[in-house]
């Protein structure tokens, strides 16, 4: 019993890995169709987004299999919650990717990206793109270094999000409502991204250092 | 034993009720703050939060509790896991009332209700309120006809939603950039906040109609 517990765990991380990847694919496409103003790329994010959806369903249905059949206990039990609450933002972080790609497609063909933010949103969506790949990375190695990269990694789009707020704010802001719109709800889509791999980050520590590796592989 | 269950679910759903009342009352102190540019609401408004956030964290402890001790499957099973994810919606949603109190704090003494919005927002604010309160009187009551007019109302938030950004994007707009980023993102504050109670009305729904009723209550 106790090593088909192991297997399935095995399996929901194999499966966590994955939508983690499709997630660091989504946001690399969203945040590229958003630079470049490119809607192929944009349609492209959201198709991904829709396979995170569908993956995540049936990876809950899997945890609550495993529930079901298992009836794990302590730390076995807090690994499978982790799961479905891992699961629900990496589908919130797939969401996210969609939001930024909508809104490459709503001001097609025009650039959604107000003009003087450009290296601004660059470098915010390359953070983006870094942390998903990371997240992918703790969720294969669980090596808790990469936590606290990730975590580094947020204050930095922290800190350009503010930039952002900063820049709309200042006197020498020109752009129109449009440009103020679009650069409040993307600065907002990045910033809320990190945020959700940095929850999924501190996930992964409270299960301790080493303890959901052990338990996956012993 | 499945008194024992019994009993615990009906701990666990009257602490979602506890839960979902405490944001009724912060979305109600956050709009009113956000509205009639009042600190002192918006403080109040942010306490209710940190209540909400501890309140969510013990009913979490307590259903993963019930899941190691009473390893129930089936609709009992569903009806733990779906307490938590409506648990993760409350906290989320108190987390947004905070958003729209820190916006209110943020510019006070100035109004941070755009002047040509304040009748969209008040419109707005009062929908999230009906939304809190139904959703308390759904979680109690699970009366079915209750989430149909949450998805309802919630209909009503995203058109006013949409308006704000018409109205905003319009050519009669006369703003600041400063306008312009708090109506934009107190809007989707207040649309989120109606989206996380809609999720929360199906996770009832999807429990069955009457059949959450019958597993606490038989």
């Amino acid at each position: 019993m106790r090593e088909v517990f192991q297997s399935e765990l095995a399996e929901v991380q194999s499966r966590l890995v994955e939508i983690s990847r499709l997630v660091a694919i989504s946001i690399d496409k969203a945040t590229r169709s958003f630079n470049e103003s490119d809607v192929g790329l944009a349609e492209e994010a959201i198709t991904e987004d829709e396979k995170i959806d569908e993956l995540t369903v049936e990876l809950d249905e899997l945890a609550i299999t495993i529930l079901a059949r298992q009836q794990p206990v302590a730390r076995d039990l807090r690994i499978v919650v982790s799961a479905l609450r891992i699961s629900a933002s990496l589908e919130r972080m797939g969401d996210l990717s969609t939001h930024i790609a909508q809104l490459a497609r709503y001001r097609f063909p025009d650039k959604a990206i107000p003009k003087g933010l450009r290296s601004t949103f660059a470098e915010m969506g390359a953070l983006d793109v870094v942390i998903a790949k990371m997240l992918t990375e703790l969720l294969t190695s669980e090596d808790m270094k990469l936590a606290e990269i990730i975590r580094n990694e947020d204050d930095k789009v922290d800190a350009l999000h503010l930039s952002v707020f900063e820049a709309v704010l200042g006197e020498s802001w020109k752009g129109l409502a449009a440009d103020t719109v679009d650069a409040t709800l993307a600065s907002r889509y990045h910033e809320r991204f990190a945020d959700h791999a940095v929850s999924i980050a501190k996930k992964v520590q409270y299960l301790g250092t080493g303890a959901w590796h052990q338990d996956i592989n012993a």
